[in-house]
């Protein structure tokens, strides 16, 4: 994709997707998640009856460079793996010092973050909330409600992904449904 | 601004403004813009007959640094001074390299752009339309519709503005009104 003329793509306010062909949604099903939720048995179940899609985000071809921007839209389906709700990966930037900026265009959800140094911070996120996440804090996206959480994101199109400690053993906060309401624990593995 | 800690601000999906008192509204009225439009005797007229309101936009105060990402939105009047349609000043980047996102949330509009050698493009947006402006594109957003023309936005810290020949003689294309409907004109001091 060409970083040196204007265009514009459609990311659909409501549904948060784009009909694009120019842009290819990237898909992340409970299988491609199973090793990040805590209850495994939960997910290999929630593997064997469907697989369930988990969340979507599209990612551009823009060249990694340091004047370019990245964006697209993220959109975290409802629904829990045992008592953790659908969330993303996420993820450090491989140039940790780059921020990133989420717009919520729908839904209800918890953006949770947290430093190398174990630093955690956590944001509740409702339609037409925008975070800044600072350099240095990685970052998961977790829908907290009953209907698809949509967010608008931007970065710096060289910050890269780096999923540091996160596949081992995830993010130091879980976020749990307790008696019908979302609930941020200590993650075990990190005790 | 501390750009180390994340932080929420609320920008409302239909009106586009930001209830914090964290972030102050910038206002640009016809009196801000007079030498922009072509018919300065329009522009006078609007000015006499209560100088209105043509746009407002919000700036964080957030460091100017690379790894730092500003955001707002900006939120344009539906009217014309004369047969031009209300519209941004419009500016190159300090740091003319550096990209610009912005997400059309409401309203119909036009992006006007050009770069210094002359290249000119524009793009019509409508809600959901993202519009990636690459470095060296000087950028203007113009409301040619009924409402207001809302657009969130996203651009690196340290990028400036800089209204270089802008301030001057304006983009090399106008859009007024004929008959009704949105016309991209040239700009007579271009000529």
């Amino acid at each position: 994709m060409n970083s040196d003329k204007p265009f514009v793509l459609d990311f659909d306010l409501l549904s948060g997707l784009c009909k694009s062909e120019r842009v290819k949604p990237k898909y992340r099903y409970a299988s491609d998640m199973r090793d990040q939720f805590l209850d495994k048995n939960a997910a290999d179940m929630a593997i064997k009856a469907g697989n369930p899609l988990l969340y979507e985000f599209y990612g551009l071809d823009l060249p990694e460079r340091d004047n370019v921007l990245q964006f697209g839209t993220t959109k975290i389906y409802p629904g829990k793996i045992g008592s953790e709700y659908y969330m993303t990966k996420g993820h450090f930037h491989t140039l940790l010092d780059t921020s990133e900026i989420y717009y919520c265009l729908r839904g209800h959800g918890i953006m949770m973050m947290e430093t190398p140094e174990g630093d955690v911070d956590y944001r509740e996120m409702l339609p037409g909330d925008a975070i800044y996440v600072p350099g240095r804090w990685a970052h998961r996206s977790i829908n907290t409600g009953a209907t698809p959480f949509v967010m608008f994101f931007v970065y710096r199109a060289d910050a890269g992904h780096d999923y540091g400690t996160i596949e081992e053993k995830g993010f130091r906060r879980l976020v749990v449904e307790k008696n019908g309401k979302p609930v941020v624990t200590q993650n075990p593995k990190w005790l």
